[in-house]
């Protein structure tokens, strides 16, 4: 049984990774794709992460094109599309695997459900803003299984599919939340990046803020977050945004971010070393997933600034601040950054992974039985 | 205000005609995208009957692949998705309109709004088979505006799309079916294509039948349905199926179909003849989205087989076959070429391309408004 | 060593088939890349051929587009190129044999040259019209190693490139041409086609007429040497031209030419047994460069029309009608097809295949002892 | 009359220039394709400098892939081909110009030729190292007409294209040498960029060094030289690499370097500042055609170092270094930094562009007479 499993950025990866290892113990021939920004050095090259962790080869499949602007977001896809048309009809795998949201996913979920290889999405059913809302739910009408992560996630897709195959699994990056060394903390050597200096062992914030393609004040609205870190007198690690529209000028605002309080910037790092950061953190500042979905688990404060994330299950440690306005933004670090939450089950539990291995193989066998039938699909 | 209206079938045409004459009546822009196999002599070159429709300009996109497998079908559409992109980020149009649900219009689906150009699409929630049910589908995820054409589509939308701007406004191309001159009938001449001669005054069939992305058995599904034509002893005309997967096998079939009733194929004629010819003939036979919705309204009889339409709301005037079988199929013509139907409102009453119009204003008009403010989509 | 051979049509096959056997017999491990029209139908799925004499598999790389424009020959010869791109980065040959001239050759010259992967150009330094001639001198400012196949080729070849390394080997075809059974002859039911029934053993016309790209009266030039056919009074058998700009148009002449004499079409034949059947006939009459090289060592009559092949070497066997005049290609034909010819080793001896492998390893073996300094190329 | 012009980088448009203001005095209407990297922030956007120049509108079509490896480089010709070919078929321009040498310009020379368009390529001729000399034949081979700028390029391009009309017009880059203000020199505050403070009316070095594609050494090289630089206790100022295969690592290298000199990074200059800024310096250091061509004329010092401009012809400004050897590098800039030279005609004296402007329209006229006839090309 062969799967092909396409990654396309750093946080999808920790979203699969330990599904990967799940399909490796059930001798499944997992044929992983790694395309857009993690082949990239900027991103931290994640595809070379990956070839290290499972000791394999990846297949590279390059898209990405410079510049990033709504335009190129269309264009890159499009490309995409066509490589991994390719790709699969040379292949053949018994199923691909697609994750979450971002906009070039929508090319390899067409690839497979155009040539009838049975898709599998992961992480469907949720809702947020951006374009990626969007993508999200067109990719859930292409798959034929969803593993979803959350009850309502599968409410939803139930209600849009009546009789699909909907399997309730949780977020596999719940797993690596999970087996996160309680010990072992990230020090200023192991962070790298470029600023000041600080002490990894006192309170600090941890910025992760990507661009929302639905507005033109991306780069406005980073530099009011960082102003209210700055205001908030704690250290603060900035990471860079995810490869989409608009980002390079949200990069260009916190290269010159000047700020007197001490600050970093730092492009990647290893999943299960950046959720271990989380920890350590006083609060994560900005409107990524990750802070709505493992930090619930982690039990991490986190401060979700704009409507990036508008509409998404959160725990209670999410405090939600509407518009980027730094007085607010100020106020809600001061009052959560020194609360503690306990962990919370909403985007699963360890052994997700498993789950979604269990859901890919059952995928493929149900449509190799489907097949000896006249619809392939 | 400029409106670009991707068209890249004939049938798509003919459901969008009507509505590009009263937004022309508004005295908006129309900016005419001609696309995949409007452009191909192979399928009548639908981008002249444009030009001259409406003695304009018209925008060339080509994109389609020759050999029409399931592969090339994704890769045409990358292709058509940067060429789209490049399109709308050139000429900024204030709204993309999309018609129905072959696979390549999810690429200026994209196109548009991943550039969050305010996108309607034309003819979703409706249900199918084939692989255009999740293309619809997934369309409609990306949607800004629907423009529907039955009861039930509209509640679809709905419910996948809670809030979502649904217009109930019917399919403009019952406005073509409704103006058809009762007099003017098809001659053999007008009619062209090749085969043997018929007299157009006495009964005869009408097959049309597209290939179903699902199965493997389409051209061998073809000759079952023309030796149940040949049997039932009507002459018979074959039209030409669209440019899908597979859509090769299924002409060389036609191709060297030799029966011994008269027989004819036919590669094109331009929407409102067809219509015409349609109310000529005892009964149209295939798998048309044509037998479902234009023939509701015309009450033509129709003897719909496969699965390719399942699921897809029906008229009275449409008896449903669902396997291959010649016996089957012979028994159904047998019957139903001779009745008679009234006709139906199931999709839409003429006036239906001025709704589209209003909705289409409506929703430029709406945007512009909300852009004012910080979101933009 | 891996060597992959990009093979993009039918004549393009003959005139490898013998130098891939030849690497075969070297144990090089040869990746057949199959590549535009070899893929398609309508051309004779050139690649399964290929697979089934080689009993091997093929890399497929889709790129025609339907409709064969100017603006399509470049739009997929770009396509082509990307898809290449990927498949060279992926595969890592030690070597890229492209061959010829047509359009689409550029895209793997280009892919192979820009990821300096040393490049064979097979047939450079010929010279012809269309646009044919000016992509063969393109190649061979991209191309590593050149095996001509004629003396004024070579000298062409040194006189742009001076120390290039330069192969005087012939063209692989010529060993086909060697290679035919004196006996076995084509039979009206081995060549298949349509229209009327002929006997092969009594005298007859083959045309084969391709575009050239620089005139807009190709479909006007195919009627008037169908025309001097039909005036001449063989039975004549028309094989379909290749798939360059404004091919339909001359395929859509030759389909609805109804003529006197007996007339058939066939869109394909195997390599040896289309050369067989030359050898049958009185005269090959168009613009192929068959005529120009095969028919040279065969002895075939040939009239040569237009300037598709100016400038390029000719045998005695080859008579040049300068422009498509009915009456003068009709005396050509009255004069030339009775006439017998000496073979010419204009192009080559048998033994051509070997020579150019040979020429493909010694290319790989010095580029790896290049590569062992500095300079990669 | 309509001329397309195809700009794909910063130094192209400085070749380019004045061409275009001279087209403009001849009424002619010239479309500004600005493609590649001429589109990218990092790069300067160019294209805004190019729209303020000439205020006008410029058609951008986008194709650079992130990342810069060889195999991208290869794919992103293969986007830019495509989108060319779309672009010349909807504007049909009666003229194509492009420039020099870069990988992506074959792309819209191939998408004219192939079209058509009559061709007019500048710079042609010369002789390089790189893929940069490959792909400049490549692009003589496909022209119609050549503007070169060297006695020596035209006696090359008549030697491989016998009768092509070569035009001797010198680079239209010299004629911005020509204008230089002698009083106004370039500050630090114009300057920009990032790193120490340094004064301009004192010695200092530029560093200008790109990638040769052939070597795997860019990284290294670059450090060789920037040792050099600081070795020789010159204040340094490196501008950033073009857009070439393994140019990130070379930025790379430039960013982390942090020498015992003042040392500045620079990304970008308008050209006639950029040329100012030459005459300032006391030696150019490292690969580029500037030092060969636009110094020769400014009689600046160029230590040139590598195989990337071999057997290109240099004035006596040139003092040639054949590999990054640290020593002979800085016993080089220690020798030549202190030198003077005469001004040299070799590239052109000022005017070239008014005879460039002068070869394209009268290309235009020519082959308007010429499709007259039968033949279009």
């Amino acid at each position: 049984m062969t799967v092909s499993v396409v990654i396309t950025a750093r946080p999808s990866y920790a979203r699969v990774k330990t599904a990967i290892q799940a399909l490796h113990t059930r001798d499944v021939d997992v044929n992983i794709v790694c395309a857009a920004s993690t082949l990239l050095d900027r991103y931290g090259r994640v595809a070379d992460v990956i070839k290290k962790d499972f000791r394999c080869e990846v297949t590279e499949l390059w898209s990405t094109y410079e510049g990033a602007t709504r335009e190129t977001s269309a264009k890159e896809t499009g490309t995409l599309l066509s490589e991994c048309a390719s790709h699969f009809a040379r292949v053949k795998p018994d199923a691909a695997v697609v994750i979450a949201d971002r906009h070039e996913v929508l090319a390899p979920a067409m690839a497979a459900a155009y040539q009838h290889i049975p898709l599998v999405h992961l992480q469907g059913g949720e809702h947020s803003g951006s374009i990626d809302n969007r993508v999200r739910h067109a990719i859930t009408q292409l798959a034929d299984a969803h593993c979803v992560a959350t009850l309502d996630a599968q409410d939803y897709v139930k209600r849009i599919l009546p009789g699909a195959t909907v399997w309730l699994t949780g977020c596999p990056s719940i797993d690596l939340a999970g087996g996160i060394d309680q010990d072992d903390c990230v020090t200023l050597e192991e962070l790298g990046g470029r600023g000041d200096p600080m002490d990894l062992s006192q309170p600090f914030l941890v910025v992760l803020q990507h661009t929302d393609t639905r507005v033109e004040s991306n780069a406005f609205d980073m530099l009011s977050t960082l102003t209210a870190c700055e205001a908030s007198g704690y250290p603060t690690i900035c990471f860079w945004p995810g490869e989409d529209a608009d980002a390079d000028s949200v990069s260009k605002q916190m290269r010159t971010f000047n700020p007197a309080i001490p600050f970093r910037t730092v492009r990647n790092l290893p999943p299960e070393r950046f959720l271990k950061l989380l920890t350590q953190a006083s609060c994560l500042v900005g409107n990524s997933s990750v802070g709505i979905r493992e930090c619930a688990f982690l039990g991490v404060p986190v401060v979700n600034i704009g409507l990036r994330q508008e509409r998404r299950e959160r725990a209670s440690n999410v405090l939600d601040i509407p518009t980027f306005d730094v007085r607010a933004i100020q106020f809600a670090i001061a009052q959560h950054a020194t609360r503690t939450f306990a962990s919370s089950p909403l985007y699963g539990l360890p052994g997700s992974g498993d789950l979604v291995a269990h859901a890919i193989t059952q995928t493929v066998l149900t449509h190799r039985a489907a097949k000896q039938r006249t619809y392939v699909a």
